[in-house]
């Protein structure tokens, strides 16, 4: 194997699939990254337990300026590797595996020779079937998983929580997570949605995911399979496990009458909530109080050592019962950032029951559940 | 006390007086931030074991909006002050000491009350002498203590060369700072030195202070107290304390014949040295080699684990006996990172004695010296 090509471009692939590649893996071989040549171009291949990126560069493609000399494959240590190709003192470089696994990098005077690792030992990613495919936009993808991976569980208690559970069923998409002290849930509108699937998918998978699909106006096609998902952009397979196990019934969590109701727009709420956390988190229990009078709305935060706030929120509207209730202030932060810049209301049943989070604007079916702190 | 002012203006002056104050001490009433007001303005005090800084605000700075009800002092922690004043929801706020030390902290419907302390109990600054005094531009000193403070020792067992030696003698200033395996001085030429001194700064007391002084235009006033040091701004009082005891004399450290000299660029040196260093890091001693020949220079790094590199230097020119040397890069890197974008002279007795390197250009008194590592 012997290619010589743009940093550059290489560069670029290079950080993709370093996404996937810890260098805490029990599997040695797991710590570097597959280089695979062929006449077509050259594919990048990282792996965890969790999730594997696959890129392609074409060997079409101008900017790479790649010249084949000869193909194969070859696994190098990823982190050096690619500290190594961000310092090269040229545009361009050489890549050529020698004898025994040796691999020579030569840009300008400078030549390295490091160790590789024989690319038949590394472990085969899932073959794609094609059916259960369905089509997005890389920006909607993305939003849908924002605006529902912070309430995945954190914890491994029940690990089918630390996923996000995805229904597609007739023309809707729906995203769900929860943490039992927190839900999120998202359906959006699909166009051809033939298949139909149920599937419970890593929140850090996700995660990674969102933060690999830079191009926001490509489409990612998916793919479900056995026991993976695959998400793949034109130059970008990434795959990942799906959660094993019975997501909850979430639907029978989100309450339908309410007591008590308040629109807020989202920007001075979440300014507020800021400003009470700061107290509520050195306290003992982290709450934050809301008092919801019939001409006001008061938010309280309260820390015996340091001191407290008392704010008079702005609010758009109010109705119903007057109402005391207090919760945990980290929750209403990561459910008002989900919303962004817009209107929403807030419903409430009791200081004792759930409350929901609604876009104040019709037609979007977003809602999103917080279960407040019982202080006696 | 109670006051009403621009909150950026006052945001400015609290990060600058934060950089001196530790969370960590154990002297929980320097964990605040004190402040006193006078009818002439607002005043910042934070310290620390080492370092103190003083600013003030004028209440004829019209940026700062100055309402001034009635004066006083408090001292308030200074993370959650911070934090607080940050987040408030309008341009401006108002700070009140209500009894029992409680302060009131109003900006809009936002109504904070926090626990303040007693600035009586504040530890009291040096009574600043007007002797022992220079003047340098911030561009100046910043300069002249980046180029030496990160050749001091990172280790307690010789406290003495924790900081950086300054003489102050005739018209010229000597920094000068070693931590036993390389040395770094600077002279610079000096106008008006009317005085003399001889001190010894802790390294990172000066880190800080430079990161303090942002206005490159300004003025610092320099006076030595017994064992104290004073940098004064137009808004900024900078105390440190001085280390005591002799600094070695390094003088007799820096050779003045050699037998090998070599002409490089910074910058290319620099980047060779860097991927160099990408794979020494790696092995059990971290060194570089440096082959001198008549007709080329080569850099070699290596770990047995990951691999090798070699590269053959671009100079400038080269003289003397050939020289097979070997060092510590990272020494290296840091003494070309001072001395930025120019051309240094890099001047060899023998493998085994330090190599000193200077800049090409001459008049200016810059001189760094490099232990090499013996590898046989």
């Amino acid at each position: 194997m012997k290619v010589t090509l743009n940093r550059a471009s290489f560069m670029q692939e290079l950080q993709t699939v370093q996404r996937a590649i810890s260098s805490k893996t029990t599997i040695p071989i797991l710590t570097g990254v597959k280089i695979t040549l062929t006449q077509e171009g050259l594919t990048l291949t990282g792996s965890n337990a969790d999730i594997s990126i696959e890129t392609f560069l074409s060997v079409e493609n101008e900017k790479a300026q790649m010249q084949i000399e000869s193909t194969g494959a070859i696994v190098l240590q990823a982190r050096f590797f690619s500290e190594i190709i961000r310092r090269l003192p040229e545009d361009t470089f050489t890549l050529e595996v020698l004898e025994n696994k040796q691999v020579a990098i030569t840009s300008g005077k400078a030549n390295f020779l490091v160790n590789g690792l024989d690319a038949d030992n590394y472990p085969h990613l899932p073959v794609v079937e094609s059916h259960n495919q369905m089509k997005l936009p890389v920006h909607v993808l993305t939003k849908l998983i924002n605006e529902t991976v912070f309430a995945v569980s954190q914890h491994e208690s029940r690990p089918i929580l630390t996923g996000v559970h995805f229904i597609l069923e007739g023309n809707s998409l729906l995203a769900v997570a929860t943490d039992s002290h927190r839900l999120s849930q998202r359906v959006i509108p699909v166009e051809q949605a033939a298949d139909h699937f149920d599937i419970v998918i890593p929140g850090k998978s996700l995660t990674e995911l969102s933060r690999s699909l830079t191009n926001e106006e490509e489409i990612v096609e998916i793919s479900i399979m056995e026991n993976q998902v695959l998400f793949k952009t034109e130059n970008m397979y990434f795959y990942s496990r799906l959660l094993e196990g019975n997501y909850p019934d979430t639907n029978r969590l989100i309450p339908s009458s309410f007591n008590t109701e308040v629109e807020f727009s989202v920007p001075s709420f979440l300014a507020a909530i800021e400003r009470a956390s700061l107290l509520s988190h050195e306290g003992r229990n982290n709450i934050v109080r809301l008092s919801i009078q019939s001409d006001a709305v008061i938010l309280y935060g309260n820390s015996p050592e340091i001191g407290k706030v008392e704010e008079s929120l702005n609010y758009v509207a109010s109705s119903g019962d007057p109402l005391d209730i207090s919760f945990n202030p980290d929750y209403m932060k990561a459910a008002l950032r989900a919303f962004g810049d817009m209107s929403i209301k807030v419903k409430f049943i009791s200081s004792i029951r759930p409350f929901t989070l609604e876009p104040t604007e019709d037609g979007v079916q977003f809602i999103q559940l917080i279960t407040p702190v019982r202080t006696n």
